[in-house]
């Protein structure tokens, strides 16, 4: 249906939140509508904070991570165990795991998965500088953790050969098994049998 | 919970985001890094539309709808009824009377609705105006367009006494009843019998 705007800047506005992913034209002209109300500084500051970090973002040379320098915060830091690599799909995921506080290692950010049915492929991947950080010989052991997904699963392997030459680097991968708080009638034949192959020793404490 | 972010440029945009109405910190994080996968014309489109929109935007001096010029398309176009005006709370209220083509007349919006509660008073509101709108003689008829609640209500009849010294002109009200598709034994009583009293004369056709 075609909205009939009195403004044409408020037409573009509105057309440029609809683009987002998730958005539609009711809610892009909620969010607009309520930008318009607010002061032309807050707006400015709204309007500008995308635009900067667009211009001015930069990609860890190491690990890829997003970053507002050359190494990232987490490559620069001397207290984290540069021994250790964790190899996630995205930013988001260096977030998720960093926000367990867990993980003291580094990251190794691949920008995706192997996936054939999009056309992204091993070298539209951050895996070669993955290989040449295994090579430099500083890491001891590389933590897989990728989705449990179809395509997750092909870029472990894949990971894992292109690692083969570097028999001294233990290759791991993240457990898999039954969620906290999932109903165990209610999970996969693979995950549930998994997590019994998997069980550990109980020592009366979680 | 504290997110880990590894650029201040990101947290500040995902900042900007998470401000608005019904956007979390997840929801801003997965915009953003949209907008960041997006070439940089684009990102800058965007940016700039809403800040020119708040810069550059006008009210229109009649109706004080949204408008590129001091007065709005709608009020500028002869062909439109300007013996009618319907009054509504918002912007999007005009869109949506727009959408149903089926008013020709003219629109005063109203900035809101009387709201004690919220600190929102008449004169808060573009009653004024509508009032000398009606004193210059050209409006027959006030459509009275808001809501069915508490406030515009209470917003109705303190624009009906407002509008008593000018007996000439017709003051209506939009029809109240059951909304198509809905299930009569589901409507509350007050608008089922407002429905019925209401009734119209059925011509064998809707």
């Amino acid at each position: 249906m075609s909205q009939h705007y009195s403004s044409v800047l408020l037409e573009k506005a509105v057309g440029e939140f609809a683009k987002l992913p998730g958005i539609g034209r009711k809610t892009a002209m909620r969010l607009v509508l309520h930008l318009l109300r607010q002061d032309t500084e807050r707006v400015d500051a709204f309007s500008q904070s995308i635009s900067t970090l667009k211009h001015e973002v930069k990609y860890c040379r190491v690990c890829h991570n997003i970053s507002d320098t050359d190494i990232c915060q987490l490559c620069a830091n001397p207290a984290r165990d540069a021994s250790t690599v964790c190899v996630v799909e995205n930013i988001r995921d260096v977030m998720a795991v960093e926000n367990t506080q867990q993980f003291r290692g580094l990251y190794h950010v691949l920008g995706g998965v192997i996936s054939p049915m999009d056309g992204i492929g091993p070298s539209d991947l951050q895996i070669d500088s993955l290989v040449e950080r295994v090579k430099s010989g500083v890491v001891k052991e590389v933590i897989l953790a990728l989705s449990p997904t179809m395509e997750g699963d092909t870029t472990n392997f894949y990971i894992f050969r292109k690692l083969a030459p570097y028999p001294d680097v233990k290759i791991t991968l993240i457990a898999r098994g039954i969620a906290m708080g999932d109903e165990l009638e209610y999970a996969d034949e693979v995950t549930l049998g998994r997590s019994i192959a998997n069980r550990t020793v109980f020592t009366g404490t979680l």
